[in-house]
């Protein structure tokens, strides 16, 4: 079957023959349809994150997948079924994080990341898992259930930040999202829910298709070079919440100013080491006097997705539509590589969905 | 009556003679026991933080009090009740943050501090408060009932930041607190019905009598001469849970490296502005890839007094006995407001209960 890969040495994805995966016990067959394309996946390419699993000399890329099962093999799914996959693994079996149905809480070194770190991703014709980590799928979102992984990830992140400010009453109103690339700006329409005034901070100038998908969902778009984060308030106002989706780490201290009094700001970007000069002195103050909180969030676990699917299937369809710039045959793989001013997100696509 | 105030101009604490207040409808007449001294009155008595009442030249000093009623004036409180007053008032009638008990959360300008900004405190021979501020104590607290405050101050810190970690299953087992101040001392203690394991940070060298406090708890030291913030989980563990109570800014920042994955930091200190340098990359990183949050919190609510009634009653009489190295009779104030390396906690006596 054809996959997707990077080697160990290489700077770039290659398409390759691998032999069809046959499902072990407890596992169903998938055939992939789609599987998306994102920012952690062009640093795995770079060597920059993740590696590949022990012993081979490359690693299958793709962790935002959308399947059909293909043989249940014994699972409780049916032939036909639409299925996402989660992304993490028990390196060694089990262990508690995964019993509790939180992979997303193990520390470095108890879990793998399938197409990113010690395990084979899913952009390839065929994947097998285990059943109790495929998120069944309803029929409306084939064409975008690819989007369910990246959706996991900021319902994961809103979910913890919210906890954050469980102990009190909060009735929050106004929500800016740091950053405008394809995780930022589904956040922005699953805040939709909850937020009445929706900002998002992007660093391009007009026209831009980002811009215009933010302002088609009633949001305000903020140009980072007009308006610093610190500066949020005093050009806008203070946001009850944040969600930072940039990487760039003075946005992760900047926020901060941007918050309102009792409010909460989610991070995750996952920048390298940088060293600034901040006021860390006013910065420590406004947390303390102002009851703000930051709150680090990574990957999702199963009831993330499972949110996810549900808040994908109540968002309005022409927004995701708008979001996915680009679906590419296998054939033409190196085209949803490619990250320029037109792209959004992007999916390489295995195979179609048939009705049966 | 006699009080202890500040003058505007002034920058020492100084005794003077005032009428004795009328209780107001739905007031009660307090009459003054003990009051405690605390980092913040000493801001207040430098012009750093807080202000005088409108109109007036002056400030009551005293935010932590205890008290016993003199008259209820109908309210529910019987004479000779002991109580405790909490700290916040709204400046023009009531608000929703005081309506909702959540005094604590109402941002700048929805509140005064009595004894700190806009409000005269308690350190006078009687004071007056809506019956609705008055925390009841139960006898045993008589001599140690200015402790309630305080502590106060660290259950809402500790409620908020487990309240962050309310979205996983989190089983913490141990802490550290950064300071030794009476507050991070009084804290260390709380937080032994939680945690296996406590550390407590400060600059002391030895001997030094919080470390011999530290050490009776069964908790460990740690000089920060000797070890920075960072360097906690190489030298002694990662922990779970930071309380910093120092007020120095980069402890804000580098606490964010002694946490172990999933851990949270409370943070309590409020420092003037200060620039510095960090690893801004690294940090940002380190909140986002293991799940880390930082929690501000200030002051309390009345829930929180009610919680520090009960954690004071539970914890050893004579760690309690030890923080406490001085209670000055009002004619002897001076020597309560003096700081010094044999100092932990110390308290005005204004008079004293007599059983009925």
């Amino acid at each position: 079957m054809k996959a997707i890969a990077v080697y160990e040495d290489g700077d770039e994805p290659v398409l390759m023959e691998k032999p069809r995966p046959e499902p072990s016990g407890g596992e169903a067959l998938i055939r992939t349809l789609r599987v998306g394309v994102d920012g952690t996946d062009h640093e795995v390419i770079a060597g920059e994150h993740g590696g590949t699993p022990e012993g081979e000399d490359h690693i299958v890329l793709g962790h935002e997948a959308i399947g059909v099962v293909e043989d249940p093999n014994d699972t409780p799914f049916e032939v036909g079924d639409l299925v996402v996959p989660t992304v993490r693994r028990p390196p060694n079996g089990a262990n508690e994080y995964f019993a509790r149905g939180e992979p997303d809480m193990a520390p470095s070194g108890r879990y793998h990341e399938r197409g990113i770190e010690g395990d084979h991703g899913f952009m390839s014709e065929y994947f097998t898992s285990p059943a109790e980590y495929l998120v069944p799928v309803p029929r409306e979102l084939v064409e975008l259930g690819f989007l369910v992984e990246p959706a996991s990830i900021a319902e994961k992140a809103i979910e913890h930040t919210v906890a954050s400010r469980s102990a009190f009453h909060w009735e929050p109103e106004s929500a800016v999202v740091l950053g405008n690339g394809s995780l930022g700006l589904l956040t922005l329409a699953i805040l939709g829910d909850t937020f009445d005034r929706r900002y998002c901070l992007g660093r391009r100038d007009r026209p831009d298709p980002t811009i215009d998908v933010i302002e088609s969902l009633g949001a305000t778009y903020i140009n980072s070079n007009e308006t610093p984060v610190s500066g949020i308030p005093a050009a806008y106002e203070a946001v009850d919440f944040v969600f930072e989706a940039t990487g760039h780490a003075p946005h992760a201290f900047e926020c901060i100013e941007a918050l309102a009094p009792n409010g909460a700001a989610a991070l995750l970007g996952v920048p390298g080491d940088w060293t600034f000069e901040i006021d860390g002195g006013k910065l420590h103050r406004e947390l303390v006097l102002h009851n703000k909180a930051l709150v680090g969030s990574v990957n999702s676990g199963y009831d993330h997705f499972e949110a996810a699917v549900e808040s994908l299937s109540r968002l309005p369809r022409g927004y995701l539509d708008d979001l996915v710039t680009g679906v590419y045959p296998v054939e033409e793989f190196e085209a949803a590589f490619v990250d320029d001013d037109t792209t959004i997100k992007t999916a390489v696509e295995f195979g179609r969905y048939e009705e049966r």
